[in-house]
């Protein structure tokens, strides 16, 4: 045996889940959670014997469950009775959630994932490689449990989707003249079109309409990308005990996010020559100082602002549908994220 | 523009192919391969802008469509009239052996695939590892264009299989005390069992009733475990030029394959004792010396007894219905493979 699998590893009590507060939004859908756990690890049988303690150890060690409770706030039926396919939907997205973390690290070269060896560090590149594919495959046979191919082609397509956005980041690593457009495009690819499928996956198999399935799919795109400029945000201005991880990994490895593009917009033309070197020679400026100048220079505002622009485009997606049991639910998110999430941005202002 | 896409990738052209005489088995579904290759082109419109000239370049250098012959051969309607389920299905398992010929040569630190580089040295191993995710995720995408959730199905379980059989590959890796049991279980997992999909998915979009799919499942899975005993015998007794590799690669990798574990069952106890140190140390036998043991001692002469026995029972899975158009196909493709393939054991008899 290579681990222990067991029930042991619940998300809900980890401690970025208490720092962003995602109990307050995870509380209603708390009983599905906790079956989306269940059957989560009830699936590791289904996997070949021979993996099947390197599957254990990879739910022990995932994430937030940020997609499921999307997943199954938009499916919200009014009573909060769990579904068994909301349940299976969400399963299936945090599989392919699941295979793109372990290979992620084997491209990060990151040893660590919520504070224990990534697959990667533990069994190799080579078994993280693979591990990853079979992950991703046990997504797609779940999805074909379905009586109706709409789940394996809404999955496979995001995934394609998310593939090509993040080989785009890489192509476009050390380019420190990407353009907003060129960004918006990949943090679309690569994060919010989970958070779309999710969000319509929920209302499709909740018994919405079409209308509102589309309306609660673009509502998850724009938290998804909102939640992406976060992220990035929070990379330079974050604290590092309390989002786990260290500042600045991101332009130090050649990533150019948003802050990064407005901070270069305003630059005087020597100042910005010498960032583009820096960079460009994979040398960037201290971290604080980078935050320092993001600051005075108004670049993480902007950032805040396109934050809060996607936030409310998501919003208002879902005008008109005001009368469904979901979109209750979805605007307490939108308001958390609002009001949460910025927080790190707030010495900006 | 990286490469350039086109369809001047053609495959039946190949040397490989050539040599393994598969044009002969290959010229009754000719026209069938040709709208393969034209299908194959076309869908790499589907795919992300970003990632298209990538998909070419994976496509140019792709391999000898073993598995969608088989999967015409298997859905055989009589009259070699080519049918668009047929096409789409072959193209479904080709996209997913394509994604693992990509995975494959990172975990294998391959630099040269069909005489260009491979992805993994062209691009990066980073780009290699989601350039297979992206075309996996194509693969299953298309799968989700029938109508129902059968292809899907079985192509994900069939891929998940695949995977886990790399993976207990890679664990038995430096273990010289493998046995034949674990060694046949590797290989129906990580080759037969495409193989075996394939056949399964000819014979039922091929219209053929459940009994027969059933069969020609089974013939499918016993042709593909022959196929790799071929294959890792050929690792010894292959002709380099011919073969287009070089030999002693997978002893020289600490892989143990059945040539090998015969050899081993063959030694006297201090033989064996410094052959399994000298594996473990990384450092076996110069490969000639090696295969004149594994001649002289019988091991060879094993390893084609069970490859036949292999070949055999896939024909006696036919038996019953041979009524039935695919039957003579597919008994055309063993009786070739039967005196063919084994070619390069001929030393050891």
């Amino acid at each position: 045996m290579l681990v222990t699998s067991g029930a042991e590893g619940r998300q809900l009590e980890e401690p970025r889940v208490r720092y962003l507060g995602l109990e307050m939004i995870s509380e209603p859908v708390k009983p599905h959670l906790l079956k989306l756990e269940e059957f989560m690890w009830h699936q590791v049988e289904a996997f070949e014997p021979e993996i099947r303690d390197l599957v254990g150890y990879c739910l022990k060690n995932s994430g937030k469950r940020i997609r499921p409770i999307l997943l199954f706030y938009s499916g919200w039926n009014g009573d909060g009775r769990v579904s068994d396919d909301l349940i299976k939907a969400s399963a299936v997205i945090e599989f392919v959630h699941l295979a793109t973390l372990v290979h992620d690290d084997i491209l990060d070269r990151a040893t660590l994932r919520h504070n224990d060896s990534t697959v990667a560090k533990r069994f190799g590149p080579e078994v993280a490689v693979l591990l990853g594919d079979a992950l991703f495959s046990q997504a797609l046979k779940l999805a074909a449990d379905f009586p109706f191919v709409e789940v394996c082609r809404e999955v496979s397509r995001a995934t394609r989707r998310v593939c090509a956005g993040e080989i785009a980041q890489t192509f476009e690593r050390g380019n420190a003249e990407i353009g907003i457009h060129d960004y918006l495009r990949i943090i679309d690819l690569k994060t919010a079109e989970l958070f779309r499928v999710s969000c319509f996956l929920g209302a499709r198999l909740g018994g919405y309409h079409d209308a509102f399935t589309k309306a609660v799919a673009a509502f998850g795109r724009y938290l998804g990308m909102a939640y992406q400029i976060y992220d990035d945000c929070a990379d330079f201005t974050g604290n590092e005990d309390r989002i786990g991880k260290t500042l600045g990994t991101d332009i130090a490895s050649g990533k150019v996010t948003l802050p990064v593009i407005y901070l270069l917009q305003a630059l005087d033309p020597p100042a910005r020559s010498s960032f583009l070197e820096e960079v460009q020679a994979g040398d960037p400026n201290d971290v604080s100082n980078l935050t320092r100048d993001m600051v005075e220079c108004g670049a993480l505002e902007k950032a805040r602002e396109l934050f809060i622009e996607h936030v409310t485009m998501g919003e208002d997606a879902l005008a008109g549908f005001h009368d469904l049991a979901p979109v209750g639910k979805l605007l307490e998110i939108s308001d958390f994220v609002r009001r949460r999430i910025p927080e790190p941005l707030a010495g900006c202002r």
